[in-house]
């Protein structure tokens, strides 16, 4: 190994290590880590980022809607800017890695360049995003959409389900414009890299560190249905005349986890999870047939007509079980949806590429979340990701994940940027 | 009509009302009434009942526990004393006449026995009890079973729900004496008569006013039963990998509602209700499998031997499931028991010879919930209850009762009171 490559490798292993730990302080408290979207503590994340760019030396702007740019300008203007990165507001009781991973990640791209003293071909531009995870608003990719001028007016005014008050009065909380949103001019198309956990065991399971997504699917959601019945006492109110919320739904969920298992048989991609559910109210007891359920509903699918079917199955069960039970009545509120991304294949073949000058082939995956690359694919930029390897699940507090898998993934991209010079 | 029959009517019917009435101010708010068991609202509902008793002329006491006594004196020392009443808490969000009813039509016998100057052959005490609804302290029957002596010193410890502070503290708080109720002598086995709604819609189907209860089903119940399963990316983890508690939990309502259908077509006595479920964490989220979910089940018969195979068979349905779900596992907690009650037949007589005195044939019926008059019958007190007509189901701010239904049912047993002097 060269010194240079030494000097690169031990800076992207003390950048990605100081990043996450750095961010990892930062949290609501309960288990695991808590940054909503646009809270304080995704902002004070979000000037850790910054004062890590700053010391790199890099030219660091924000946009409206509080993106944050950190720019390693390249040696050649007419070279496709590549940027990185991804977000740091997490799930309620997340896990260390999920939007962190990717930020370190790209950071320690550039503080690797940096080490070495060496001027990419193109501009590397740093790029933490703002509310990603859409557990708090109902709006998919908020601040990735929002750099890209596709954020309508109207989805500002989403209400974060917690504090019922709308996203532009978050926004504007941490001193950002949602006004200015709408009008915002989007930097021109170019390419865009995520680094991130996978979230399932696949490269886990296969032993291997990292792996190059082709496609992220695409989302279905009823995120505060209903299910109402009949208020009954439990003991005197007989079988036959009951319209038991409790019962309906659980009827809804076995009849759905048939249809995702058929859509499995039939080679489809599918996923279906009901991830919530609330008969907890001052009214719900135990010796009182339940008069309504709240609940919500994911289905997931690489291929858009597979969640059309999906739906429509969805909704056929609902219409079977209402007419089997006399007073039970579904209200599904708002459907929202995010289209499947087909991701890049240049810039599968960009990552190859540096991997392969390190003597390894990544396996070519599919993404079961959606990330910010998929907003970007779907603004026409060339977008890929790179999974990092985790053995604990996403979205909870175990997250497991091996800086170390991150590492090899960030020097492999780090090699194709180098390479990209002598093309 | 004679012109004592009409006053005897007139002031049960005025009674009845104004008893109702005055409670029904009585409330934490929210939809229906809520007055928890052993809180300054239930107590206010008790000192109530002791100024219209003491208004009547009766001698008033209250137990260790709390529970009310007002004594209208019959003329025979040697007759058995009939105690009349019911409860005055009631559940989260409950009804205007579960508990009240009863004790505004025991309080409307000694008022019509007042205004007509009759002196009953035996003495009749109007009862009003303690914290019979369960959904507040995990035990049943508190105030009746503290009555009868049957009360154990460790039930004193079960905690309430919502503020986890014991019965103890709680009884304490209201000026009782949980240390004496552990000590108390209990009145000798007399006769304990209930009025109230029925909780199920046998006699509004049936267009009857009231009607007479031989037995009471007895409960089986897990009031804080919880799947664990493995939390996981809604869109990431496969179908086969996955140990859903959503999905679980749904497959062991459907089983028990099988189970419930089987025993019935068997001619088995049996109700089964999933009345509370809780996956609401902070952790869970419409982007996440559900690694765990809270429930609670109630199962009731008037048979013990058809709850125990119930339990059985949910037992069984669990090991099957977690057997065929690698990660799923339930965990019980504590099941509480409450035993079916066979009312007295000369009770019911009793009853029915007064109502065949005004013409009128009630129907001998099961009740579906349980009642203090099980705590007394399974003291060894010649119990019965008078269940009143109600169209809109029970523990909820609907139910619906008319006074006058009440009051005809209040007719008969101050019909079958004179006539027992004459016997």
């Amino acid at each position: 190994m060269s010194a240079r490559s030494a000097l690169a490798a031990k800076t992207i292993r003390a950048t990605v290590e100081r990043v996450v730990t750095r961010v990892n302080t930062l949290s609501a408290g309960g288990p695991g880590w808590t940054r909503p979207s646009y809270s304080d503590l995704e902002s004070a994340a979000h000037t850790m980022i910054e004062e890590e760019a700053l010391a790199l030396g890099l030219a660091v702007s924000r946009d409206a809607a509080g993106n944050l740019f950190a720019l390693l300008k390249g040696r050649n203007p007419q070279a496709i800017p590549l940027y990185a990165g991804s977000h740091l507001d997490t799930v309620a009781e997340g896990g260390a890695y999920d939007g962190q991973a990717g930020v370190a990640g790209a950071l320690a791209l550039a503080a690797a360049l940096r080490a070495e003293d060496h001027t990419p071909e193109a501009d590397l531009v740093i790029t933490v995003t703002r509310a990603e995870e859409s557990v708090w608003f109902p709006v998919s990719y908020v601040g990735s959409r929002a750099a890209l001028g596709r954020l309508a007016r109207e989805e500002m005014e989403a209400k974060r389900v917690d504090t019922q008050r709308s996203l532009a009065a978050h926004m504007r909380d941490q001193g950002f414009d949602p006004e200015a949103v709408a009008n915002l001019v989007p930097p021109p198309p170019a390419r865009f890299l995520e680094f991130h956990i996978e979230q399932g065991p696949v490269l886990h399971m296969a032993g291997e560190p990292y792996g190059i997504v082709t496609a992220i699917r695409g989302g279905l959601r009823y995120r505060s249905a209903r299910v109402n019945g009949v208020w009954a006492h439990s003991g005197a109110a007989p079988y036959d005349g009951r319209a038991d919320a409790v019962v309906a739904f659980s009827e809804l969920v076995m009849a759905m986890d048939r249809v995702w298992a058929e859509k499995l048989a039939e080679g489809a991609d599918l996923t279906v999870t009901f991830g919530r559910v609330d008969a907890t109210s001052p009214a719900h007891a135990m010796a009182k047939v339940a008069g309504t359920l709240g609940f919500c509903l994911d289905m997931r699918s690489s291929d858009a007509s597979t969640l059309d079917e999906a739906d429509g199955r969805f909704r056929a069960e609902i219409a079977r079980i209402e007419a089997a039970r006399p007073g039970i009545c579904f209200e599904l509120g708002q459907q929202s949806r995010s289209q499947p991304a087909h991701l890049s294949a240049a810039m599968a073949g960009f990552i190859a590429g540096g991997a392969e000058a390190r003597g390894v082939s990544p396996r070519r995956m599919l993404s079961g979340g959606g990330h910010d690359a998929a907003a970007f694919a779907a603004a026409g930029w060339d977008s890929v990701m790179v999974f990092i390897r985790n053995w604990n699940g996403s979205h909870c507090p175990d997250e497991g994940m091996d800086l170390e898998d991150l590492a090899l993934a960030v020097e492999s991209v780090h090699e194709a940027i180098r390479l990209e010079g002598r093309l």
